[in-house]
This record gives structure tokens, sequence and C-alpha cells, in this order.
């Protein structure tokens, strides 16, 4: 067990879902340096991994995430230092966006400040009931401004600035309203709702869902001509893979495709 | 009647209400060469027609729209017929947005893949209780690349995404509480709702909904400083037109605007 | 009292809580221009005294505020005008936005045309149960072009232009479910809902606010990883500030953070 492995868990079924852990449950998973680089580096294994399907996102002990390591953080203060960590932390966040399968964040407890953050980066996120959300930097003096990047693209923009500048939680269900999370399952159903995600999206052909993911980020930074100029470009190229050209034929037939492993 | 009104239905009342009905349903309406051809034949003769005041986008059959003509999509594959046709079915979505009066899609049934784009791109969008909608291409292996310009501009951007990666269906309810409809009717007084908004738009002055409609899509694509001199300019440009300066110096006389027909 | 002080008046406590109150009543507080001129004075000395922390924007009589002064601007109709008036209108808007505290709207009675804008265009929005929100200009033959930058950018797409084509009223309950306001209470509750959230507020150091509050609009134009960057840069700035280095420095304590007054 290597130092990313006893930071970050590394669990891989048979179907490809995996299962990454945020192991430091007595700091509630707080982001310090070694675990944002232990998370970079299981990301960008999963990223050359082609047999690897959908990511699911979860954490031990008591908690999901509480941002950033305080105590690390405050311990030789330096502008270049800051620069350096906010910068390592998003190109992590960014790499989830960028993997090439979906990535499900399974919360449960809190998920605060760059927790908070995390589970607004994935692409799709499940709630235990008892789960809430806060970006609570500004409690302490300092602005969530960089997990702002990410709430403000999750919820609507008068939601997401009073989450910022009261540093309030909100409950499971207020998240699920807002935007922040897809679903909210009682705690003992939790996994099987994430399962449930992971088992449909296992079910699809791989190369349509990275293909798709990928577009799926780089329109919404477009105007809408120049989106679908990019978005009918990616649909002709991912039409022409042979496991669509099956799906579609299988379709026609009124059969199951007959898609290989892995596809 | 040509083969344009073979396949999309026209109807124009005294008002300019203008009624396309999809008119192929056997094939649940699917969006064929020929279907794409002939909404994009209606809708440019609309864009010219100045009695035209509101379009209402409904369909016949069972299901209001299943997306493309799968069957024709997969006779002859090849990646120039598939950017063409991607193309072509891009260019009639952003002729609505870019057509003068405004469009309601009146849904019943399934709205699936293109057609759940095509609700998507209309204006506003009235379902039936018992429609649902789905990106389902992903079942197929061919995800819904062009619909996901539309939808991820209706939609929070999680429930986008898992529409997109799950293929699954959601209902009417769903559909209106996650912004892609505006109003859900019982299936007997649907078109009592479409009407509503109908009437409510054929009261107000033509040139005033043309322009403000342009603007409305032109800006949202702007930062907002710049979105504002484009607002400015707009609304200066419809205060001087004759209908807007009988309009407000009527509210000022407290009587009804005298509105010529058509205004 | 000046002018200014007429048509808005202000109350500062001694927390830099600053009420300005839209006192126009007999008018519905409607924005003539030298109403636009007096909230301008207000917003641009509140941007250069340190000593304000939050901003209320209330209004007397029956009305929060019921647009533009029709009579006013119906009186020498000139394109010329009219540009004038309404790049003055947005330019008191883009100053709510700009402004180094954050600002929160008290709305009662009814918010129409630029006075919804208003609301839209606050930072936060506190509504009265009975309140009512349109855009309602379309009703006199003028679309609210200017009103719609605001409002598409606080409501999902067909929810603003239905708003926008209807001229239609909204309540304050689906006011808030859409987006436009955070929270509604009972008319005799509705300055206690204030007072919550401008003490959350007034609690945190102004530097954080003020650098999060820019960087929370200006990264909204950006691309997210353009927008990352400069998160990071302002979070690295903010986090070499007096104020948050005590703040993380008092939550390793596990004590309440000493920050002076003004912070």
């Amino acid at each position: 067990m290597t130092t990313n492995e006893a930071l970050v868990l590394r669990q891989t079924d048979a179907r490809g879902v995996v299962r990454l852990t945020l192991n430091r449950p007595n700091a509630f998973n707080s982001l310090s340096e070694d675990m944002l680089a232990a998370l970079q580096a299981e990301l960008d294994a999963i990223a050359k991994d082609e047999s690897a399907r959908v990511v699911v996102l979860a954490a031990s002990g008591k908690a999901f995430c509480a941002g950033h390591d305080l105590k690390e953080m405050r311990a030789e203060p330096s502008l270049d230092y800051y620069q350096k960590l906010f910068a390592q932390c998003a190109q992590m966040m960014l790499t989830v966006q960028k993997l090439p399968v979906p990535v499900i964040a399974r919360v449960h407890g809190i998920a605060t400040a760059a927790g908070c953050q995390l589970v607004a980066m994935c692409d799709l996120a499940v709630a235990s009931r008892d789960a809430r959300f806060a970006v609570s930097g500004v409690n302490l003096g300092l602005f969530c401004s960089t997990p702002s990047v990410a709430l403000s693209r999750n919820l609507p923009r008068k939601a997401a600035f009073e989450m910022l500048v009261t540093g309030a939680f909100i409950s499971a269900d207020e998240a699920q309203a807002k935007g922040l999370v897809n679903r909210v399952a009682e705690p003992d159903q939790l996994d099987a709702a994430v399962e449930a995600l992971a088992a449909s999206i296992v079910a699809k052909p791989r190369v349509a869902l990275a293909m798709g993911k990928a577009l799926f980020y780089r329109q919404l930074e477009k105007g809408i001509a120049a989106a679908y100029d990019d978005a009918g470009q990616t649909m002709a190229c991912n039409m022409m893979d042979d496991s669509a050209l099956e799906g579609v034929q299988a379709f026609i037939d009124k059969r199951p495709p007959r898609w290989g492993q892995p596809h």
C-alpha cells in the first residue's frame, strides 16, 4: 500500500466501477497537499485506464470532505505558496471534469468549502439525506473564491451568492432543489442510489460517454451556433463508431445490441 | 397539398397563430431529412410572413417526436453524410430561435433525443401531464451531443448531464421543475393552456416581440456590460416605434392602446 | 436634506448596515432621471465609504418600484434621449453589482419592469409574501430588453422568456422557486428576514466580501479554466490578508477570531 493508497483508497469491480475513497477520516478528509496529490495521481491513472468506466468518489468517516487542510495552510503563509496551493487544487478539480468517464460524488456528513466544490465539480452527485453543504470559508475571513467557480456553475446565481456570503449550511434536500446534487437517499439507501447510476452508466459504450462528456463541457463555453458546430461534428464521429452503428442497427432490428467488453 | 404540407401540417387563424403539426405519426414524427426540410421550409416562410404572430409546434399521433429517423440514418453510414445531417438539423433548430415570433412547443406523448432538443429550442413549452422526455441516444451508443446544446441551456448542469448519460425518461412535472417546460396541463386542458400563452402573445405588438426575442438570445452570449449596451440600444429603438409610443401614451391616459392590425 | 436625500433616504446603523429607501411613493418609486441620479450618487458614495458593510435597498409606500417614469419618458421622444436614459439606468444597475459590499433588495408590493430588474441586479433579495413581480413593458409595446439582461441571469431561460412575452405577474413564492429572490417572509417578518442576512454579512470581514463579490461576477463571464486562474489568485491574496490569517488561526485554536472594527 503506497501513501496514495493510504490517503485515497481505490476499489475496482469487474465492470470498471472505480470507487475512490478519501481516507483521512480523523481530519474530515481535508484536502492537504498530499491528499490533493494522491487524488491527482488516482485520477490521472484512471484517465489512462480503458477498463475504467465510472468513478464513485466517496469518503470514510463522519464527513465527506471539509475542504483545505487549514493547519497546513496556515503554517507558512506566503502569496507564492497560496498561489501554488490553489492552482494545485484547481488542477485536480478540472481533472475530474476532463476525465473520460463520469464521476459520481457519494456524499454523506458534511461537504464544506473545497469539499463542497468537489461535489459541484463531479458530473453527478448523490447525497445522503443527512448530508449538509456549505462554503464556509467566509466565516474565517476567507471567501470561498475557487469553490464559487464550481458552485455558480451548478446553482442559480442568488442561491450561490447567499451560500458564499453567509457561509451557512444547506440540507441535502435544499442542495437537490438548487441543483447541487442529483439525488437524495436515506443513509441506508445511499449506496443503492449510487449503484443505480453507476449501473446505468456501465451499460453504455465507453466511447460514447467519453466523447459526449468532453463535448458537454466544451460546448457550455461557446455561443450556441459554435456549440452546435462542435456538437454536430462530435455526434457524426460518434455515429461512425462501431458501438453506435451496432446500437442503432440493434434498435432497428428490435434486439439488444451486441457490444463486446470493453465497449 | 405539397410534400411539405403532408409531413408538416400548417393551420393559421385570423390572429396569426400558426399551428405547425408534425405529421408522420406512424414513425413517431421522427426527423427524417424530408421532415427536417419541411420544417425548415415552413419556418423560413413564417420568418417572412408579417401576419404570423406566434407558432405552436404540435404533433399528430401518439408521440411528439422521437428524434432522428434511425432507419434512414443507418442506411448508408459515412462521416460526410452524418456531418451534413446534423448540420441540417442544427440549422432548423437555430431557425426556431431566430424566428421573429415566439414558438411554443405543445408536447404530448414522448419527446426523445432530437425531439426533446426541439422542445428545448422552442421559446416556450407546454406539456401534457402524461408527456415524457428523454435524451436516449446513449442507450444505443450515440450520445445526444447536439441535444445537449439545447438541454444544457434549459436545465441545471447536473440534471442535464444525468439525462444525457442515463438516457432515462423524466415526467412532465419533472421537466417543469427542471426548466424544460413552462407549464403542465391535464391532457384535455393542453390546448387551452397553449391557447392562453398564444392569446397573451398576439395581444402584444409584433415589432416589440421581434426586437425583444432577438435581443434576448443575443445578450445571453455576451458579458453583462456588453449585454446592457445592446439591450439599451434595442430598447431605445423599440421605444421610438409607433406602437410603443402609443402604448405608453395610452397607459398615461389610462385607456387601452389603439393598435392597428397587424401591429 | 438635499434632493437626493428626498428621493432616496439613507439610514446607516453603527454596524455599517446602510438602508437606502426609494422615496417617491406617490409615483410607485418609479425611476425618473432624478431618481436614477440620486441612486447613482448614493451608491457611488457607499462605494467609497469603508465603514459601509451592506446595503439594504427598500422602498416606501405601497410598491417597491414600478420601473421607469413613463410620463417623463414619453414627454419628448427621441432616439438620442432614450439611448442616454437606458445607458444611465444600466450604469446604475451595474453599479449595484460592482459595489464592494453586498446589496439586499427588500421587496414589498410590486416590482415591475426596471423595478423587477433592480431586484434581479441585487446580490440577494428578500420578498414579502404579498410581493409580485413582472416585466410588464411588453403590455405597452415596449419589450423589457434591459430588464431581460438581469432576469435571464437569475431565472431559467424559459421562465424568463415567459415573463418577458406575457408581461404577467408572478408571486413571491414563484419568484423564489425560479431564483429571483432568496427568501420569502410574511409581511410582518420581512424586516427580520432582511436583518438576518445583514447580520450574517456584517459578522464577516469586509475585505473578504469585497474581493469575493468582485471575483464572483468576474469569473461568471469566463471559461472555467480562466475562472479558476482568477479565483485562485484572488483567494491567495485574500488568504494573505490579516483578517483571513487571524480567522484561520482562530479556527485552529478553537476560539473566535479577534477582528478589529472595521474589519
